[in-house]
């Protein structure tokens, strides 16, 4: 017996020991993001391909990567959107990284995933400017597109559900995991400064959490821009409204993440916020009708740069060329 | 003595069969790209960085990379290039692959060297719209990039020059070594197909090689566009007397390399011959007076398809994010 209890209070001893150096994950309303699990990686790489095609907008000049530049955190850090003719956006782009964490897609949702909002872009008059079925010609008469979509969908014949789930396919492994306050979440305890985690502290006590959670910090529920206070902006737009067709939907948007907010400003669903600390000063106010001290808004400043996760490091595609068949992009007129 | 022959036969059977499978490099007017010996890395990285990064633009929107995309063969693969506002351009964007092997830089070539080149863009107001100034301060405001120029220049207070010396060294290593025709050069004789071979015997017998030859099959001269025809073309592009101010120079332009010609379409310094074949029959007639056959055509054609070396790969940059100081970009108005 006393064999046996010293056994037991070694092996307890040595799970605390573990415990101390690799740390014991944390019970936390936000979640580590998860490493991509690649499935399919033919497919992925055939959707990084048409992610980087400006072949797939009109002008032959605009990409999926030209607002959601995989170089600057997946958005292209400008108020709204160059479309095409340089026409302006309606909205700010959000970040293509971890989207597939979050419930919809879009600031109102209207597309329910990412194979939906693959899609959008492409036809819409004020973005690429294009139509499916042209997208659909310009890599039919590409033999290395074809040959890729052989491969992939056991088809030759292609159709927008293929291109789109390819794109989403990507899209899918555009994921950030590692920053510094995953690390914390999993036990490390040197991973956040003093300054990061009194700010994540008062982030979670004041209320901020209600909206932005999950692994994503965001990207779970739509909610109303201004609650306390009203959101007076130039935009037009209304938020989910525009999709439900219900008043009381009127303002409300997805909230999104927070994931490598460092990286996607400018802020809020018109890019008005341009600094972290004039994004928090302003949700404190509208949201929570709280008035975030200077100190406090460094502290949760610091907690969100802590959400900068690793990037997504891959090769640039080489793109297969086009042939004599190939339809030619209009920029012009 | 009888050893000694014994010896010396051996050893030259030995070459001999040693040339016959590894091919005796041949002597021609064309030589094979040298592959590049990158001799200081970290400021090929920080160019390669500026060359992707839009934030060098008034717009925020377009870089280096949006008309010499690596993805596309270093060019946009439309006619005349989109800048600023949607500003239509002048001439057709010359691909920057291989581009270190020509005289000078521009069509009409303006510029000295590459270094001189990559400040052209940021600071021309139907391109990139910016000035160097501007640049500058955007690129000193973010800690990321000082940093880095710390590193490379040993000096941390940025200017322009560092900033093309960066891009330059970046662009000297896009090289596309190993292409068909370059290992028929380098003496495999199953490199090219007995089209591809009749294609370049024509090449050389009929005059073309005349202009583009050395290593990228052009970049080497000056010639005019249009010799025994006149060409004739919407574009009010003048080419060499631009810069000298001579009647002589009119309608002069750098001949242009046909290295990766696969993926540089459309064609000519307006961009219009849309195909190959249609920019081969053209130049047979203005500037050879020669009618080539759709036989002879294809030929060529075949033989310039062969020029397709490989193309640079390299990870994706992640470029290092503003700050609050960093002066904001001006997409609209």
């Amino acid at each position: 017996m006393k064999i046996s209890t010293i056994t037991v209070s070694a092996a307890l001893a040595l799970i605390l020991t573990n415990q101390a150096i690799a740390g014991t994950p944390r019970t936390e309303p936000v979640q580590p993001i998860p490493a991509v699990e690649v499935t399919n990686p033919a497919m992925v790489e055939l959707g990084k391909k048409l992610f980087f095609d400006p072949r797939l907008s009109k002008s032959g000049f605009i990409s999926c990567n030209s607002c959601h530049n995989l170089s600057m955190g997946g958005t292209d850090n400008i108020k709204t959107s160059i479309g095409h003719n340089w026409q302006q956006g309606p909205i700010n782009s959000p970040t293509v990284l971890n989207s597939s964490l979050n419930l919809a897609q879009f600031w109102d949702g209207r597309a329910a995933n990412l194979k939906e909002q693959a899609g959008g872009p492409i036809a819409n008059p004020g973005e690429m400017a294009f139509t499916h079925e042209l997208a659909v010609d310009v890599l039919q008469s590409i033999p290395g597109y074809v040959n890729e979509f052989a491969v992939v969908f056991g088809n030759d014949a292609l159709n927008i559900d293929m291109v789109t789930d390819a794109i989403a396919a990507f899209e899918e492994t555009l994921v950030t995991p590692n920053g510094e306050f995953d690390q914390w979440l999993q036990g490390d305890d040197k991973a956040l400064t003093a300054e990061a985690l009194a700010g994540y502290q008062l982030f979670k006590q004041s209320g901020c959490v209600a909206c932005h959670n999950g692994p994503n910090l965001g990207g779970t529920s739509y909610q109303k821009m201004g609650v306390i206070e009203p959101y007076t902006s130039a935009s037009a737009e209304v938020g989910r409204a525009a999709v439900t067709g219900k008043d009381a939907d009127r303002f409300l948007f997805k909230v999104p993440t927070l994931r490598n907010v460092e990286l996607t400003y400018p802020y809020f669903h018109d890019g008005e916020a341009a600094t972290l600390e004039e994004a928090v000063d302003i949700m404190g106010r509208l949201q929570l009708g709280r008035v975030y001290s200077e100190q406090e808004i460094g502290q949760i400043v610091a907690f969100l740069k802590s959400l900068t996760g690793e990037q997504p490091r891959f090769e640039l595609p080489i793109l297969p060329p086009s042939t004599n068949a190939t339809p030619k992009p209009v920029p012009f007129g």
